[in-house]
């Protein structure tokens, strides 16, 4: 599928995107979905994740702010959802800042993620290599992940998606490249966290592989009709809300290499 | 009294609204509560949700993001409200989602809600009947809704709003159908959450019915006058907030029948 | 150091700012904190705050949201940042409302914090004295609070800083009046809490009275410049984000007496 009619079909799905992301990020990754087409729930306790899971058309888990509780309820759906034969996405934010944190993502990605979406910096930890990152933002560049995510992607035998100024997103064997987007993206907190979301709503519909690619065209996309007029970080951010909804299948084709 | 002398109540009493609500919603509601002309108020853990419940003019509780913890500060909240006459409000957020969800709801409900406010399908299905709602943003159109809420209401003893396309009020003897908003409002998460918290700010300082009248009429007004000049649902949720503020009694009048 | 020194230095340094705040104020804090300069991170497990208090720039902590197992965080985190001769900065929200949150805040003021930020209401009834607040926006003038800062800040020996429409800093000794900022402000929510979360970024990289000083003229530059257009609590909000990144060093000069 091309990422234009990847769009087309998450859209006419609306897939219920069953999103455990921390608390920083969930208003916007609810908005978000909502705005490119999906349906969100926030649903995270482990009487009921599990349950749910298996409802929804797709689960995405994201670390950000992390707590034992959380654990044990990302640990339910993810049951839930592999139960059920849905796809699942891991955002590892920062996995690397601290050693609890380090070895709860270990664990998780132990479930085998069906995509994982992280920035460079989170990647490259992942995969063993050492980086410059310190936090949730930050530093080392797409193709210094490249080899990281074909690795990576390999151990968990799903894909996964390198953010950043260029999108990179790979299964092991091919990758893609997407550009687009706006400098002023790493300046609203929860992007990221909402583009793991949304990646889930498109993996509800398509393959590992096309759904990844999908999400990072919608946003890549985005984050140019965004920019237009924004005055900053905070107009930006509102703007990249609509923009999401305007996106049309046109404009997430041609962006891919 | 009519909806514009609540408004003009609410306004002068600036009721501290204890608001116990969902991750995803709480900085909507409490930008929304502000901006009507109350004063918010978040304060969730059993060992003080009780003691805040008595000097808060009422309590609004949403079960969005569920998880035991929180069950035990709403339940302490409600007795605390309960113990020193304070309304309160329940929004059950897609409780028919999971059976611990619905469990828990049935245990709120017991404590018989001065106020229960949802979308069509959380309504019906509260009755008891079947609905067609499979999540937070459902599917029911509000008039399908209208026995159930009267039997709702004659079971709690209380006021139950059915919120959508057209808003209904009832306590089981008499019913208002309110008209207004606008086509965006579903494109925006929590804003039905913002309702339920606004719906406790008016129970402070009028009866149920004329509270959860007066909230819906609010919303309405601000609905339409935040649709002018929107771009998409990013927007639409930023002059959402602005028009709370604007909306005077006049605009609130006459959307009632 | 000026405020403008100040400002420059904390843009050229990009801190991490350690910030566990309430729920209803991370997004925006993050935001705020993204936009002003600095680095974001939302960290609050008691399994991992300690540790990463220690790799931080620096600490924020506010009260908003308590839960046991959040102060149980906020300790390690606490004591991370101490241990690893960080500063720290304490938001005690609404203190006085239960008995439960004094008893906190008590514990929390004992491990003396760098700098406390509160509004006048807060540092009154911390320092003992009996204040007209009942909530979290509350009520009291910033020179009604003068000799209640001093106090305090000779009992934590660190430096309070009280905000409201004229800000407060004093260790005690000295003292400084900030003018600035907007009325809608107030109408706002979480831009205290958002202001103590960037008081933590100024205090990795200026000493605490030059820190509070600083980001309280950020602030104070950024509301005014965000009132100019705005239409309301909504579009102020966004305009204030945008703002925080517009400030220049000329912009926070002068608004001290």
């Amino acid at each position: 599928m091309t990422p234009g009619e990847t769009l087309t079909a998450m859209r006419a799905a609306r897939p219920l995107a069953h999103t455990i992301t921390n608390y920083v990020a969930m208003n916007t990754a609810a908005n978000a979905l909502l705005a490119a087409g999906a349906s969100p729930a926030m649903v995270h306790a482990p009487e009921e994740a599990g349950d749910f899971a298996a409802i929804a058309g797709a689960l995405s888990v994201n670390i950000g702010t992390l707590s034992p509780l959380w654990v044990a309820g990302m640990k339910a759906a993810i049951a839930g959802a592999k139960g059920a034969g849905r796809p699942w996405v891991l955002d590892p934010v920062a996995h690397f800042a601290t050693p609890w944190r380090s070895g709860v993502t270990r664990e998780l990605l132990a479930e085998r993620p069906t995509i994982v979406r992280g920035n460079a910096s989170e990647i490259i930890a992942l995969s063993g290599a050492s980086s410059a990152g310190r936090g949730v933002d930050a530093g080392d560049a797409v193709d210094a992940a490249r080899e990281a995510a074909e690795a990576l992607a390999r151990e968990t035998g799903g894909v996964v998606a390198v953010t950043g100024e260029i999108d990179l997103v790979t299964d092991g064997e091919r990758a893609v490249r997407i550009r687009g987007g706006s400098d002023l993206m790493p300046m609203v907190t929860a992007l990221g966290c909402a583009l793991s979301a949304l990646t889930g709503a498109y993996a509800a519909v398509a393959g590992p592989f096309d759904a990844a690619h999908g999400a990072c065209c919608h946003f890549a996309a985005a984050g140019e009709i965004a920019e237009r007029g924004a005055d900053g970080p905070g107009t930006f951010a509102v703007r990249f809300i609509d923009a999401l909804a305007k996106v049309t299948p046109a404009d997430v084709e041609g962006r891919s290499q």
